[in-house]
């Protein structure tokens, strides 16, 4: 992260529109909404991606996320969004350090569009894929 | 959240590829899913969306996130993915129950299509907006 402009966000070497900074996380305005109140919460541990993190950072950033999207639909009085986090560039990540979008959705023509290339799980090949990731998830405990 | 299929899914009436579950979450495979591992992780406690949620459920959400991710990443060997949640049926939330998407993205042409269509924040108007996100975030505390 010290590679990242979030890095000097976070040290106030660059400046932002701070919403919001706790010991563990920090919400800020993204300088290129897709909609009006489009704000970015990152945490202060230093992770590219989500399953990078560790369980405190990711605790706070979960305990964040309603008191965010709560004060930004209070701000712009719209009532509906979406919360998006990438990871990887092949998966749109354009800064590498942990961050969710929280993107205001005032109509069809703004804030974030969704493709949905929706296919059908085989149930067989649902149990073999559900038992490898609830095995990994057992060695985590 | 009686009346969703989630509620359902979580007492066990309608079946699921459960791969996670504790005492405030549960994580399972979506029956229809963008790519291989697309996985959902629900709050047990009912909220329509993120911003109804309690500090409580939106922790344990927060702590399973990375571990989720982790362990799908691990089962499909897929390194790139996105996290969606959507807020309001103008916003793409089909089934009204707070939801997160982990959705594995192995290529261009499967997974997640994301719209980004950017502006620019506008100085003075990102700084009135921010401090009325602000306000409302004090009086959260």
């Amino acid at each position: 992260m010290s590679e990242t402009i979030f890095a000097k966000i976070i040290d106030g070497t660059i400046p932002c529109h701070r919403v919001y900074e706790d010991k563990d996380v920090m919400a800020f305005l993204d300088i290129n909404p897709l909609s009006r109140g489009h704000t970015l919460l990152i945490p202060k541990e230093s992770a590219e991606t989500l399953g990078e993190l560790s369980d405190r950072a990711a605790e706070a950033l979960g305990r964040a996320l309603p008191r965010v999207c709560r004060a930004v639909c209070h701000a712009t009085g719209i009532r509906e969004y979406n919360v998006l986090q990438n990871n990887g560039s092949g998966a749109h990540q354009a800064v590498m350090q942990v961050h969710f979008h929280i993107i205001p959705k005032p109509d069809v023509g703004s804030g974030l569009g969704v493709g949905w290339p929706a296919g059908n799980l085989d149930a067989e090949e649902g149990e073999r894929i559900a038992a490898t990731i609830r095995e990994a998830l057992k060695a985590e405990a």
